[in-house]
């Protein structure tokens, strides 16, 4: 199947959304929030999409079939590096080589901005991505390393906020 | 022990640097690389500064005893959160509060910049760091939902860029 890659707009922000609109609970920002924060002088993530001819488009008429949602990341180590935060390819354009145009073209914008690294997070069960990453050179720096990723929740953190010291 | 938390400035970042300097094969970049991407209009990343009075200055002579260094990262999910991505203080300066009032303070940040989460990564062998955040309400995402952080490097970043298709 042809496809084709390009840098998202703002107009594709609720079709993007439209991808989650399975999972509700999970989502708690709107295609107004991904606007202004992905589309401003100095925008909080970059986006690419993958969409496919007119003739290919989905079952429920889309014609963007896929993205990919990074923003960039920084240590005082190697400096600036990009963490991809969603590689989704709609369930019935899988297949295709979708999924690695996407994150393929990462990559070239991760080497473009003169950044070392290319970093995401993946859920163990989650075996075929995990397969997937592993089969194009990526390390699991959780099973080498033995790297955790930690999390404070609201809660969590108006706690700990409460607790700074006054200057 | 008296300590003040303050956002670090350009003038910082020699001794931040120097901070690292027991460990040179691990950073590849210079303190002009840091004033560059760190004060700037757009920076890359914060930093907040632990300082103790002069006369409680260290062996070596510093008054910055410690630092924290974050940045913004995004999700379609949860918006805009913090990533705390170093978290130190001089060992000699440990068992103050100093640590406690570092990320005490980038919780605060995180408040105020209406983030919903402030995640960091740690490894599995740091017991006391995990204990640390444990003790102050924060999750371990790769122990309960089995989370895995995964890695491109520079020579898998290149085969992939090249393998990006051509629009």
């Amino acid at each position: 199947m042809n496809f084709n890659i390009r840098d998202a707009t703002k107009e594709d922000c609720k079709d993007e959304l439209a991808l989650y609109e399975k999972m509700p609970d999970q989502v708690k920002i709107s295609h107004e929030d991904l606007e202004r924060d992905g589309f401003c002088p100095n925008p909080c993530f970059g986006c690419l999409i993958a969409e496919v001819p007119e003739e290919n488009k989905s079952k429920e008429g889309f014609t963007t079939v896929g993205y990919a949602l990074y923003f960039y990341t920084y240590s005082t180590r190697k400096g600036r590096a990009v963490h991809l935060e969603d590689l989704y390819v709609m369930p019935e354009f899988r297949g295709f080589g979708i999924g690695k145009g996407l994150l393929s073209n990462v990559a070239k914008v991760t080497k473009e901005k003169q950044c070392a690294l290319l970093q995401l997070s993946v859920l163990d069960w989650n075996t075929p991505s995990r397969d997937f990453y592993a089969a194009r050179g990526a390390q699991d720096l959780t099973v080498t390393e033995g790297l955790h990723l930690i999390r404070f929740d609201e809660q969590s953190l108006d706690d700990l906020g409460n607790d700074a010291p006054k200057n």
